[in-house]
């Protein structure tokens, strides 16, 4: 057997599994919580849906895994969570909505690799499909505050909407049929900085100082309501965009972290009105860990429908994540087992005592090959598991086991009920 | 777009999925508690893997949905779990030995679609590789039990061991080349009945009489160890596998539902020694919901490599126990929402009253869409959706709500934390 993985692809061995299942876990809980419901679809689609007109488009196209089956259909493994959404919400019109669900699931890139970009990687999508209400954007971004204080993961959310962003740079000057352009350039402020962006739109033959009030109202120790206020003053009008970020952050009052970015933008992907980026404070990973936004016209597009679709959801960043919490990790675990208990002559009479901690609730294994007691905690200790239950005919004639604290190497003899006391 | 599924693919809306989590949900507990740790591996593999020698053989390669990267490099969907399990092990030769771990996800098989036969499907693994030790099978079937016990689910384990069956055929008078023939007739007893399997014999020109004991022990009501003890005088010796089956069975003292089955084979797989097979006790479902044995050989002869990596293990069949569980469900879970909240004028006032069950642990949702009470109550109703809490003017006035219990109709007025300890 050839033992390589394909490229661009990861084993998660416990040391791995153990923390993504947690992180998975956590925000299962915080997703249920909020009311969103899970949703499976298959790893594979038919190609013609992944390959729809409004899908993933060209680009994403070259990077799908395409294969057919025995009957000759050609089909492909997803490369998001987002048109099988589409798809299902398409296929099931008996649906009510609005309509809250979450996925979390791998999709597949047959892309070019580099640090942290891989061929097989996680989506972990939360979406709401039905409703225009600016109280689905807040629900998203309340979402992501609680799903970081759960994860223990310090955040700050920035929030931006697209209409007014546009209403923003024209106000300012730029014409219409450069506004796109100007808007990822100045998408791009934090990571090239002020001058840059400067120069970039002078090179795109934009005024510099049509986004002047944009960069300024950026870079001012501003609460979120004094820059609405200020944006008001600015636009002469109640415009669109700014009645939908003020309502949007009238839902959110009380929220800490959550700051209004007059310049965000993310990219020029299909979003419509709400957009949101969140950042891990005091960490040295500096991609995002979550983002999304309000897309009304995807669906519909995708499905080439006339009924209204509108939509917003939030993905948080499996992978960043990680390695947010890595850094926070002191230790890695490298096994779930808590406890290990080592017979000393006979594994049989080391079975009611396994046993007993299992029906305890306490993850616990026993020595299976008769080794040496020396190989035995050499073993524990390789794995890290904190404790070890030693029991010899001494121990078992008096009703006891050896209670040894792997890391501190203190040892009591106690009954298997008061082990299990200290255990739990 | 065209809004199909590729063939022999589900979705899982939340009324699937949530049970199917709650499912795996608690296998995975388990599984922890008896000391095995998760192991994720890729959806595909570089086909050289899969189609390795030893491998699945050319029955399952035939059926393997094969592509191509864009470096043209020969991939698969794997078809199992035990493969990649496989591969690891060799690919990681740092690991201690013994390494438990379990597996859950899904695989693919390009055949034919039958009831209940897909070409996504779950397989959900636990094995013990690195153990010659009877004390490991013991382990297997004592997992197979709590497994069940924790979900609920009555079930009979069928034990056997394959060098025992092979000992009772020969010791029966069956030549030594028609053993493997004569055990695959005997495993379909129970399917086509005794009859069946005489004239299946007499067709393969086995004696039918060789099968005697066999037959009689199998029908017989008699305990294990009563069993056992028969089996002995019959072949007058203490032979290796009467050996391993009598050791495991001295392991699995106080094991209820666990029963000596002189016929079980397991097909012809790659078993060696202990095989077994669980059924639904008090269920339609009748194929089996979980089986395993000991397959010293397999991973040796896969990864080509001179070392022992004896190895036994169990697999959940994750299909059947969603039958059986679907059974005793007397409703279908349509929504993890527990409580949704329905204002009457301002859903912006709902918002702290939402937050508030979210922050004791309660699933909770909220109208989005400014709908009519009773197009929320309908709303709620349509999703199964256990409790309404209804938040008019006069309700928030006095600092109440109403909440209403969906099944009884019973309306109470009460403070938001009154109602909060109501739906915990």
């Amino acid at each position: 057997m050839n033992l390589q993985l394909p490229k661009g692809t990861r084993d998660f061995p416990p040391e791995e599994k153990i923390l993504r299942d947690k992180l998975i876990g956590s925000l299962k809980v915080v997703f249920e919580r909020y009311g969103f419901n899970p949703l499976e679809t298959p790893m594979f689609e038919r190609f013609d849906v992944l390959g729809a007109k409004y899908a993933g488009g060209a680009e994403i196209l070259k990077e799908t895994f395409k294969f057919q089956d025995q009957g000759k259909r050609d089909l492909a493994l997803r490369y998001d969570l987002t048109v099988p959404f589409a798809r299902f919400v398409g296929m099931n019109p008996q649906l009510k909505f609005p309509f809250k669900r979450y996925a979390i699931g791998r999709v597949f890139r047959d892309g070019p690799i580099k640090l942290g970009r891989y061929r097989e990687f996680y989506q972990c999508d939360v979406d709401v499909v039905g409703s225009k209400s600016m109280l689905a954007d807040a629900e998203c971004v309340r979402i992501a505050v609680a799903g970081f204080k759960e994860l223990g993961v310090p955040v700050t959310i920035s929030v931006n909407n697209r209409k007014l962003l546009d209403e923003l740079l024209e106000k300012g000057g730029v014409q219409k049929e450069k506004v796109a352009e100007a808007m990822l350039v100045l998408d791009k402020i934090k990571k090239v900085g002020l001058d840059e962006v400067k120069k970039e739109l002078k090179e795109k033959g934009i005024n510099e100082d049509s986004v002047n009030f944009i960069v300024e109202l950026s870079t001012q120790e501003n609460t979120n309501q004094e820059k609405i206020a200020k944006v008001k003053a600015f636009l002469g009008d109640e415009t669109e965009g700014l009645k939908e970020l003020s309502e949007l952050f009238s839902y959110l009052e009380g929220v800490e972290n959550v700051k209004y970015d007059p310049s965000l933008a993310r990219g020029l992907e299909y979003y419509t009105g709400t957009v949101f980026e969140g950042f891990a404070k005091e960490s040295k990973v500096t991609s995002s860990i979550c983002g999304g936004g309000r897309y009304d016209n995807m669906v519909p597009a995708l499905l080439e429908s006339k009924l209204e679709y509108p939509a917003v959801g939030i993905s948080f960043g499996l992978e960043p994540i990680m390695d947010v919490l890595k850094e926070q990790e002191k230790e890695t675990k490298k096994t779930i087992v808590k406890a290990f208990v080592i017979p000393i002559k006979n594994g049989k009479e080391c079975i009611p005592i396994v046993e007993q901690l299992r029906a305890a609730g306490i993850s616990a294994d026993m020595d299976l090959n008769g080794k040496s007691i020396s190989k035995n905690l050499d073993y524990a200790n390789s794995y890290g598991i904190p404790f070890v239950l030693i029991c010899g005919p001494k121990e078992l004639e008096q009703g006891k086991v050896k209670l040894k604290d792997m890391t501190s190497g203190d040892e009591s003899m106690l009954s298997v009920e008061d082990a299990v006391k200290r255990l739990k």
